[in-house]
């Protein structure tokens, strides 16, 4: 009986937080991201944070992350019980991914939750932002976010999309939905908006208030490859081909398996005037090669922090690269030669950027803007203030797009 | 436009999965938990698996996990370039939790999807058993796992539970389904079931094949603190007041807040002959714990390698612990006293538990069917064969009990 006394309070360890380290008292309070019960990292009043890493044997420990976070890495120092610490300067609002360097090796906080991203599970951080509640979990009607798998008949593979449900979806059994289709970035996957992104109640909140029309959002992993295509070819004098090659699959993935499977699975008004596809970085890459490629698909479009393909790069098989300058009379097969044309048929052109991103980022972004609004193409031009390539950025960019469509 | 064509391609490289190693030759295949592209952990034909880590400055690695990997640590040698490999022995098929040993510190492979348990992040291998297609995604019909928020009044913070439906459920909005409750083990969360048990796909083809009637499944995370409760301590002296504590918290939140969310929100039948619940470990304990204390709320109860809690301990407030044996008349307030009453009340009480696990549990649970048997009541037990208290005992434990529920 003993053995199984011990056995059961070992089950039971699990259930209590662990003691609280002794800087607990210099009044930071624990991430929310962090797993449950573990106080560090730790948020103090002025956004400063600090990390903490058990090690005694380790000769060194930093801490590196995202931009948000001033990047790193920040060396750590050991005290006598051998507890790594270091407290970083204070932090942009919002999530941010991190990682600890230890012998040269990036690992995970054990303390954290873990978020796709860099291409794997990585550690993550949400800083609060005084006063945001258009992200935050209130009470309010909540809507699902379902796992669903479906047979791509372009991969031959099963493949898993996330799908949210406005609130009361199963209510109304006879109501029908618009439907965004809303792409992560380069390295994450198809959980991204709605774990770093917090989609989910980003839309409940906007439509708690009025200020969305209830939708279904579709979000799928952006990577797609056809069976026994080769693997593309990585660096900037292959990056034409690479664009064709990767972005190509995924177009045939979502015109061909997803929106069939979400208009047969789901409630949906299956027409391009409620259909919007949007997405971020490599999410928004994608949404302008494949809206512009089908707009009798799609009526509204977003790209957030998605640089513009520029010239001939996104003109299939056709021509010399014109890698210099947006030209609005050939970008994306010549979709903007006639602007009075686009702007009717296109409901709305949405491109955002946060101020703190990369000047390249912002110069692609802002001067396709610029061209497209001087050949007279209508574009909504949306700046995160404050916020670099990083998921606040987002999360208010969504924000402004969302209460925009299907109306 | 040579910055952005660099950043298109710093972002076009996670679309490549990296270059396989040289050991591929070697004739491993990746695991299906791998981060996609990650050519390791490698499994051979004959179950053995070779990981690696990338650490040229590190002085030593292992690595180390569940026990159907062997526990380990198994130490890993460098090479040339920096790679830390070892080929473990074979291991016993099903999904085992892992983490390397980098100077005393335990981390989470890069390569891996990672898991909750152990209460962090924790790195899973899949290893394949010959010829067991009844956790594969198979073509089917599948369900779909719902992720939906709830307000707990025990605990007055918004919860997160997953509830799996089955295929077909929006299709026949009139069709009302049985509720199963199924809970993880301790460490782990509400995502045990459908990511490391695959619960998901073991119902949906339990379903297609007409062996299991199409239920509703509730994860929910076993673990509740009401407000202003101080955190449990740990300890063979404090064990029973722990239960109490922890147990009670969350008894109160499936009772009061689970149980009518999911009856208000879901097309249930919810009378207690479609209401079972269902836990592995803890989560055993835990329904023990909670269904028998709540007999006019279920009629189908599952402990999946789950210690009996023998006499006294369940009885709430009362009398003095027996600890030295499991006392039919007395064990969970005397749920089994009337051991007629109860079998004609109770219409399934199903034990399970590896042949691998401890002894002091396999005890405990053999021990207590075996009194249970002998005072006339009605139990189901099951042992699957060659496993040890990991995810496969659970994946067979669950394709055993599903197919009894509501019949």
């Amino acid at each position: 009986m003993k053995l199984l006394v011990m056995s059961v309070a070992v089950i039971l360890a699990a259930l209590n937080p662990p003691a609280p380290q002794a800087r607990a008292a210099e009044q930071f309070a624990p991430a929310a991201s962090n797993v449950p019960g573990a106080p560090t990292p730790g948020i103090h009043p002025d956004r400063s944070i600090t990390f903490t890493l058990k090690a005694p044997e380790a000769p060194s420990v930093q801490v590196a992350g995202g931009d948000g976070l001033g990047k790193g890495p920040f060396l750590m120092t050991k005290d006598a019980e051998g507890l790594w610490s270091v407290t970083t300067p204070p932090a942009v609002p919002g999530f941010h991914y991190y990682w600890f360097i230890l012998h040269g090796v990036s690992v995970n906080d054990p303390s954290s939750e873990t978020f796709f991203g860099y291409g794997k599970e990585t550690s993550g951080i949400e800083v609060p932002e005084p006063d945001a509640t258009f992200y935050a979990i209130n009470n309010v009607p909540h809507g699902e976010v379902r796992a669903t798998w479906y047979l791509s008949k372009t991969t031959g593979e099963w493949r898993r999309a996330l799908v949210y449900t406005p609130p009361d979806y199963d209510k109304h059994p006879k109501t029908r939905y618009p439907v965004l289709i809303l792409q992560h970035g380069s390295g994450e996957n198809e959980t991204g908006w709605t774990r770093q992104g917090r989609a989910q109640f980003i839309l409940d909140n906007l439509i708690a208030a009025g200020k969305a029309r209830p939708m279904i959002v579709v979000m799928d992993r952006g990577y797609a490859t056809t069976a026994g295509t080769p693997a593309a070819q990585v660096g900037p004098a292959a990056w034409q081909q690479n664009l064709q090659l990767a972005f190509s699959t995924f177009e045939d993935v979502v015109i061909h398996d997803l929106i069939p499977t979400i208009d047969s699975s789901y409630r949906t008004i299956p027409d391009r005037e409620h259909r919007a596809m949007a997405g971020l970085s490599m999410g928004g890459m994608q949404t302008l090669f494949i809206t512009l490629h089908h707009l009798d698909l799609f009526a509204y479009i977003g790209s957030l922090s998605g640089p513009m393909i520029p010239g001939a790069v996104a003109q299939r098989g056709a021509g010399s690269p014109q890698r210099d300058q947006f030209d609005t009379r050939t970008a994306y097969e010549g979709a903007f030669s006639d602007p009075s044309a686009f702007n009717t048929r296109v409901k709305l052109l949405w491109l955002g950027i946060g101020t703190a991103e990369p000047e390249n980022f912002r110069a692609s972004i802002g001067g396709a803007t610029a061209a497209l609004r001087a050949a007279g193409v209508r574009v909504v031009y949306f700046e995160s203030n404050g916020t670099a390539h990083e998921w606040q950025t987002w999360r208010r960019g969504l924000n402004d797009f969302a209460p925009r469509l299907f109306r």
